[in-house]
């Protein structure tokens, strides 16, 4: 037996990409029962992230049609699967991309967190491949994405992807360390370990690139530099804590990277590349101290363009790494980002720019589009919303 | 006053290249004495490194002619200049291409070895680029090489560039401590931090290669492949620590990167480049784990040659780096390797393959180039000449 006795298939609505950067459709779908090991969940938010525009916009393989796209949420659980011990029904959950299954090499060492028995499968769930996901009226199935998909009123997810969270984080401060945020925060905790008194530079103020200051300032880090073309990041970014701001455009005859390197008397100790772009990468790590400067790539290059370094740089100590969901292991960090908020370590209402009802998700592509938004909540009732810009 | 009262210019033989890829020719040269911060050395025996025969091939600077090459030594202070108080007239010493000042902040920090106060300078001593050599027919001058120039009976080398060494040591064993042994044990030991238990790759089983597998066996490595075309090789890389042997001309239909990680299950926990390629450089990082694999880079690409990684597969928890020296401070570490070679820990004896008289320092060209040899000495006296191959 594959599922709960109790659960049926539930109809309900999803926002349907059909094809590619076009905007997403309003539909019925059905949401097939939690297969073992899965567990439905109805999605109380969700966010966009810039990883969602990306396949929103892309042509080809992996990118899928018809496709329920987001990966940034917080649900409770509705029912679940065989073998599902780890969450029961009415627990509080984030899903995420990333799995953590806690029992390989990679699940039981401190050193990584990339899971090496739950692999991702484009379309489809992880452990068969196949989506709970098809449309009410012809049957045709939708693929899910990121094993997540929580733009749609119900998700199934497997339980390698759900973080169990308690009842006292509000939900759509829970859906930001879903992706976005957790990744910058953990980047400069876990991958870096950026060090009191420390030098950051950090290229590209989205989401990310903020919450890799806030995780910087969080550890003591004693200058942080933001590097972005848009000046009206500056404000949020100093709330979040960045001490010096460089845009581009206005370098003059230097490079960003001679700029830094004069700023910081040698490079930056911490370069974090929080754009996608091979060329920033490039800057980034070029930004980076000799003896020691570290680069550390969070973006997604469009079509994986590699990343150039000079030899003869990299042999004068530095090192470039990147890491998914900044090195962060949901299950075990999640949570404790989740107290940190509490405990007021941690400032998360900054990223929250806009809000919005499920009915209303374009507007959120729209706004990140067009540069004026960190993080849009959409609530999936409607009855948050607020606005926006 | 800028030089040691007593000391006066020394006429001696020296090894001088003249023109790219011709044979040095032994010439009588004048070694001026020693000025500030340095100290005139009588080299005692030196060795042929690829670094030397890279340069002796190179048309456009930083090769410069004529030039006295060689970097790899050990020899006894003839005189000092001023302001030297670190070693004496007779002390043993080893000359070596990276300076340690000792107040600066990378010399004061544990995590760098690229001093930031005595900067190499192309031809020239490092702090007033002028050299110490001229020919003694003409009175032209001789450029000097690396900082050091050891392929002359006496040389003039910055104290920042000298390695205090007991008497214990037998000088062709401390020859090798000058670069390549050290560079490869050093990359194990404080770049890579081999863990016990780990597995390592080797791409290129020289003599850097070699070292990297023995400080690899030192630090408990359990595995150690050895990737090189050369058959020959496997018979001293075994007795080096190299457990596995990877020849890039048989893997059939399979990419190197694709045999290492079948055979370790997922990947190297640390990959070595010890060629100076960009395309192994390329494989080595292919070869690495994901979720913690490290990618060393100690091989010299020719014109500085970038080394372009996947973004995508970086951001799965793999990182790059490199170093010079193998990350080792010269003045804290030499010594300590000297020790463990004395308590038998660290094996030298193998990486002597040949040894031939100063005469004949051509023949060692020849060997290295013919990939016949590992380390030759070369005894300025020319009394231990034991023939070669």
């Amino acid at each position: 037996m594959e599922q709960s006795a109790a659960a049926k298939p539930i109809r309900c609505r999803a926002a349907v990409s059909k094809a590619p950067g076009q905007p997403l459709e309003m539909e019925e779908v059905e949401v097939a029962p939690p297969r073992e090991h899965e567990v439905r969940v109805k999605i109380i938010c969700t966010s966009l992230c810039h990883t969602d525009v990306t396949f929103w916009r892309m042509k080809d393989f992996p990118a899928m049609y018809p496709s329920i796209l987001g990966h940034e949420a917080v649900g409770v659980v509705e029912s679940v699967g065989d073998g599902v011990e780890e969450v029961a029904v009415g627990d509080t959950v984030v899903p995420v991309f990333l799995p953590q299954c806690g029992g390989c090499d990679d699940c039981l060492s401190a050193r990584s967190n990339i899971c090496s028995v739950v692999a991702y499968r484009p379309g489809g769930m992880p452990r068969d491949g196949t989506t709970r996901f098809s449309l009410a009226a012809t049957g045709e199935p939708v693929h899910s994405f990121l094993s997540v998909s929580s733009f749609a009123e119900y998700a199934v997810v497997d339980v390698a992807h759900v973080v169990k969270l308690g009842p006292l984080l509000p939900p759509e401060k829970a859906c930001l360390l879903s992706c976005g945020v957790t990744t910058g925060v953990g980047a400069a905790w876990k991958v870096a370990a950026v060090e009191p008194g420390s030098t950051v530079a950090v290229f590209g103020l989205g989401t990310v690139g903020l919450a890799v200051a806030q995780g910087s300032k969080m550890r003591g880090a004693k200058r942080i530099i933001g590097v972005d073309l848009n000046h009206d990041k500056l404000e949020i970014a100093k709330r979040l804590g960045v001490t010096d701001f460089v845009n581009p455009n206005e370098t003059g005859e230097k490079t960003v990277s001679e700029v830094i390197t004069e700023m910081t008397g040698g490079g930056a100790d911490h370069c974090f590349e929080c754009v996608g772009s091979p060329s920033v990468m490039a800057e980034a790590f070029q930004s980076s101290r000799k003896g020691w400067g570290k680069t550390i790539i969070l973006g997604t290059a469009a079509g994986a363009a590699p990343v150039s370094i000079s030899s003869s740089d990299i042999k004068r100590g530095r090192s470039v790494t990147g890491a998914l969901l900044g090195g962060i292991k949901p299950k075990d960090d999640i949570p404790v980002l989740a107290h940190k908020y509490l405990d007021k370590e941690l400032q998360l209402d900054e990223f929250i720019t806009h809000q919005v009802g499920f009915g209303e998700i374009n507007r959120a592509f729209d706004l990140l589009e067009q540069g004026k938004c960190l993080r849009c909540i959409i609530w999936m009732d409607g009855a948050k919303e607020t606005g926006g810009a």
